[in-house]
């Protein structure tokens, strides 16, 4: 039976979730942990079993055959990208008094399909493109944890034809998803990701790609610096792929301008001595400065806003339990820690993020207890 | 008085250090922490006071107005890239019983300028040009510190003529500061800081670069993929100016390739539902996948070496504590910790590394103790 949500601010179920990988099973568990019904459905039989096992809903198979009808508030499609336009077309009829919204990366080729699908349009009106801005390294329901999305924004597209009420029951699956809603055009949103997200993804990967043939001395010095810019050439090719396809017009765009500045680079460095030449390259070292110093830190936190102190910790065990105790007993928040310690080394490296003004403080209330503050 | 090292294994100093930013005052701070007498100079004298004040060593100013003639057993040119040659063939002359190193992040160009200043090539066997792996974001010698190299390599590239005496002694100065020593020709360094620092850097200022115009809420969708990409994009433009030009011509041979990849990107994207269009993405995708999986973790671990598992965290005082108290009841050693967590959040995310043999049993323990675990 379809439910409406309360005050539209939260869902009340049943919610049918279509593809049980990632996103998906993760979406199920994060409202199964709101006691929520969630029924769950994949095209691979073993991944939706795996989403069932780990808790993330029960299967659309089984409620089918048990004879049961599914009728749900909401239906999330959460398959990979190609085929997201056509399967949200297909819920759109065989639930007529459902809302469903897609959590594609992509937005405007999805509605432009959804749109063209005979029968489809006329049920548009029930329809939300959304996109939550989450994700790992790692896929498959195995991967999933009910947290994803916590504190992490999540984008609403609307279409013209979108009902207002359509709408708000996509905002409640955000917010009960602990994420932040954000409403933008598919336009606003496709531009966006191409800059934010598919610009740094292909280039990733082509610095990465570098590195197939390279010595192993070479790699051996590597650094933070190379980790940190190949870290998500890792990701899967089959996903982008689609990815990338669905939005190259939007993303060529911006690489246009990246060959243009390379193009200058390059010129520059063929002939470092010639007039000019270093003036080119602290212009470009200086415009990515400017556009670094624009990146939001962790959590929409704007960059730079926490302090960062030291510690160098013994490594023996128990010597972090007893820093943070003692951090604790100071009364001051520590909003981020990391550890770094080398295998077979005897000391490690504690750093710690505090707002600003309570650095010092914390600073002489560590070195006063014995700890040796580096920074 | 110049005193020879121990088996040739530790200096004895006194080591003089010429420029006081973050490497030098860093290096004057490890060595005066095992006892050395570090006598330090740079051209700024407000550099210099601040890298005495936080004990990274004496003057040369002051030792010389007392009258004192300083006889360094090792020097170390810690100046920026433009002037290392001509201030390590001074030092060569001025210190006639002196091994003389430099620490420049580029090598076959600082050893032929040296070579071929008038008077230096007689004394090179005392000269042996070295590259500590490490760095920071900061710079100057406030974020100086002495532990700073600790586990990072430090490329020693003695060159034809170098006496082993000094390669030993330079060698020596990599150890005593907690650093891995690596032998490699000037060549092999170059082309190896070209892939794994020099490209890396570039690549991450033109994706910031694209940056600098873009709207607002375009960056407030930014995740840790743009985040990690654009990172290093903050680094000192005058600095990174001297080392491009320094290695321009092995760069430049890398951003070839990086720019047929480019091009052939382009054109798929122009026409992405062109035959082959498709695989030519997934092809770049993988050889990004191939190198990415070739760069070796922190310390020089291997990729993915340690096993992961996220604790979920109570937002209040004293929970992390507590966390890591009973991991130490444990006995099962943490790599590697982070703490995120979403200010005014309730909850956070505690990432916690071990060894992949502990994994099952240290998130069964801390479930039995109540932790809810999360993967």
């Amino acid at each position: 039976m379809t439910q409406r949500t309360e005050q539209g601010t939260h869902l009340t179920g049943p919610v049918l979730v279509l593809g049980a990988g990632l996103l998906g099973a993760s979406i199920g568990l994060g409202l199964r942990a709101r006691g929520l019904d969630v029924v769950l459905s994949d095209s691979s039989p073993s991944t939706e079993a795996v989403a069932r096992d780990i808790g993330a809903g029960r299967l659309l198979a089984d409620a089918r055959a048990a004879g049961e009808r599914v009728s749900p508030e909401l239906v999330v499609v959460a398959t990979p990208p190609d085929v997201t336009a056509r399967v949200a077309a297909e819920a759109l009829l065989a639930y007529p008094d459902a809302v469903v919204v897609d959590i594609c990366s992509v937005k405007e080729a999805v509605l432009r399909e959804l749109l063209a699908t005979p029968g489809a349009a006329a049920h548009a009106s029930r329809y939300v493109g959304t996109h939550p801005m989450a994700g790992r390294e790692k896929s498959g329901p195995v991967a999933a944890r009910a947290e994803l999305f916590t504190g992490a924004p999540w984008v609403l597209c609307a279409h013209a034809g979108s009902a207002p009420e359509a709408v708000l029951r996509a905002e409640s699956l955000a917010v009960d998803l602990g994420a932040v809603p954000a409403r933008m055009s598919v336009e606003e949103h496709d531009e966006a990701v191409a800059l934010i997200s598919h610009l740094p993804q292909v280039v990733s990967s082509l610095v990465a790609s570098r590195l197939q043939d390279s010595p192993a001395h070479a790699l051996s010095l590597a650094g933070n610096g190379l980790r940190d810019v190949t870290r998500i050439a890792a990701s899967d090719p089959r996903l982008w792929v689609q990815i990338l396809s669905a939005n190259a017009g939007r993303l060529v765009e911006i690489l246009y301008g990246v060959r243009d500045d390379l193009n200058r680079l390059i010129g520059t460095l063929e002939d470092p001595t010639a007039g000019g030449a270093r003036l080119d390259m602290a212009q470009l070292m200086s415009e990515g400065n400017s556009g670094q110093a624009r990146v939001p830190g962790k959590h929409g936190t704007p960059p730079n806003s926490f302090a960062r102190l030291t510690v160098l910790v013994d490594d023996v065990p128990g010597q972090i339990a007893k820093l943070l105790t003692e951090i604790g007993h100071t009364g001051i928040n520590v909003e981020d820690f990391r550890l770094e310690h080398s295998p077979g080394r005897e000391v490690g490296l504690a750093e710690l993020s505090v707002l600003p003004g309570r650095r010092q403080e914390l600073t002489e209330s560590l070195t006063r207890r014995g700890w040796k503050v580096v920074q």
